[in-house]
């Protein structure tokens, strides 16, 4: 039986195109970036080449990306480093309730030393824009957190109306967007959102884990919070994971046409969606603009992990929530106030651009088998 | 012409099995191992087994091993999460002068935020023993942090003489023991050497780059320093590199017999001292019991980058000091009190358990050619 894997939020399948560039970095071309003689020189190169791929897919300049162990540690990089700026006077950390883990984690540690951080609520479709943001972006801010894709629903946040608020206000605040979601999916110009820090992931969009990178607007002199050896400009040191870096690029450049991806991938959405309204008691948690990769829906009165086993048996796999929160109640969904009970009913559908029309046909039919035959099971 | 890569201390050529186990989990295993369906399953028994392959190696228990993105952030997490358990009361950290920039840097930002850094230089050989340490551990000591094998010289320190020094001085400071050269090369069991706090990287023993381990002892609770989904048991969140995670444990796995080994290599670094003393004007800056896989000497009055370039051009591949202090003057060297000419003039040589007598030979002959070349050229 072949696999549905429609979990490609949690994580993706590598491309060949990546794959291949990771083991020729581990096996012929292994050397230290940072050693002086030709294989060093080699591996210096594939760094300078894969910074100059990920900075022009991001159209901005190569000295602007600094490649990190991946989205986590970007975030954490954004957030602890912003606040390191402004240890003395402190100020106001504003970031929205949707945000991941891994910023909302870092503005809680804020939030103990001394920064008063603000959570913006979303509204009740998980969507953050001017409305939500307005008079939460004071003159004191100093740091406005907010991502462009939310990872369970697929959320696209107005990242624009939190640049304007800043300059309209006045803030001395820097704008971070947790990219990690967006990147390979949607144009992703931090130029154009006006951002000053973003971070992006490799194995969102079929590159390996373990890597990502952070651009980092010219002029904003982040701390940096690993030390060493002074890597990637001393904002991150540690011998670089060229192997990581070279199929990250690859990833990069192996990315298709946004536009027309996004189209396909808005049918295959268009196709769940209508199948989900014909069975009984779903609703769907995504807002309707959502970025279509990814649909989150509830089945009344069956629990996630419940369906997501029938569905397992049948080879498909989907997730409750993000893979980051295993277990716990959503934080997302919660924010959007749904009931705990639709919360605890989630299911998040993640496509990649890999994915068929088959594949949703096989996911409604499992979905409809097992709905009938769980519902059934609880009278 | 087949290269001889002498540079094994910078990074290592990944072995077949852990390239293999690289690319099955990119490819085929690429599960996110906090998602609850098959495909996370397989990626977390995946992360499971090789933290029991690391643990197994060290000697300790599983739930004592948190996967890092390597050497770097090992060393930081140990400084700082020190740090951060003793940020009220401050107290005395203590610190090998010819520790790596990993450790040295973090311990710089602890004096700049209210800790006693002080640093305990080696003997003229480069060693660090009880006579070095004594003294300087207080009964205020926080944390010690001594290497077990110097990546410049190979000089192998008296760690368990921390150890016993802490205990006499009813210290309560917790010992971290940088094992990144060391591991694979040499028996490393934290609980022989009575160290709390241990980390160890994969790419300097045949494993990819941008993975490592930290061994925290059970009963000590260590903060975290990233934050977000909470994997490694809070300890270091971040999507878990399953692919780098099982290379490691496959580059472990295939480590062969220390004893054996060693002496292997111990005849190659006699070989190439017994060579080395027939060339005019060698020094030996490496101690005579250092592990055997590092020679580092001096060829006076040759710069050490003109030697470099010499032997680059007979494919030969070996390094001014450590790859990560490119550019700048050892202060491993500096530390033994060598001149700043011979410090200049400093080659490390840096074998892997594959580095075979032909090597040594051909790396003699280049160098004989080359320095007799080089000092014609200076009259």
């Amino acid at each position: 039986m072949e696999i549905v894997y429609l979990d490609n939020s949690s994580t993706t399948a590598v491309i060949p195109e990546a794959a291949e560039a990771v083991m020729r970095c581990m096996t012929e071309e292994y050397g230290n970036p940072s050693s002086l003689h030709d294989v060093g020189m080699k591996a210096f190169v594939t760094l300078k080449e894969a910074r100059e791929t990920v900075a022009s897919a991001l159209k901005v300049s190569p000295e602007e990306v600094f490649f990190t162990s991946g989205g986590t540690e970007g975030n954490n990089i954004a957030v602890f480093g912003t606040a390191e700026k402004n240890r003395r006077k402190k100020g106001r950390v504003v970031v929205s309730a949707v945000e991941h883990p891994c910023v909302l984690g870092p503005a809680q540690k804020l939030s103990d030393s001394g920064f008063e951080v603000v959570t913006v609520r979303p509204d009740s479709t998980g969507r953050i824009g001017r409305e939500q943001l307005e008079g939460y972006i004071t003159p004191d801010t100093v740091l406005v957190s907010l991502m462009l894709v939310n990872n369970e629903t697929g959320a696209v946040q107005d990242v624009a109306a939190a640049a304007a608020l800043i300059k309209e206000k006045g803030a001395p605040a820097l704008l971070h967007c947790d990219a990690v979601q967006a990147f390979g999916k949607l144009p992703v110009e931090p130029r154009k959102l006006g951002v000053d820090l973003l971070t992006v992931s490799a194995h969102k969009l079929h590159g390996p884990k373990g890597v990502g990178a952070i651009y980092i607007r010219k002029g904003v002199n982040l701390p940096a919070r690993i030390f060493g050896g002074g890597q990637e400009k001393g904002m991150r040191s540690g011998t670089e994971p060229t192997e990581l870096i070279a199929g990250f690029a690859a990833a990069v450049k192996a990315l298709p046409d946004t536009a027309q991806t996004l189209s396909r991938i808005g049918s295959l959405n268009a196709r769940l969606r209508e199948g989900l309204s014909q069975i009984a008691g779903v609703s769907v948690n995504s807002p309707d603009d959502a970025l279509p990769y990814v649909l989150n829906f509830s089945v009344a009165g069956i629990r996630s992990e419940v369906l997501l086993r029938a569905l397992s048996a049948d080879g498909i796999y989907v997730s409750a929530g993000s893979a980051c929160s295993k277990g716990k109640r959503s934080h997302v969904l919660l924010a959007q106030g749904l009931s705990p009970e639709r919360i605890d009913s989630a299911v998040r559908v993640s496509f990649s651009r890999f994915s068929v029309e088959g594949e949703v046909d096989r996911l409604l039919e499992s979905l409809k088998r097992a709905s009938a035959s769980l519902k059934r099971g609880r009278r």
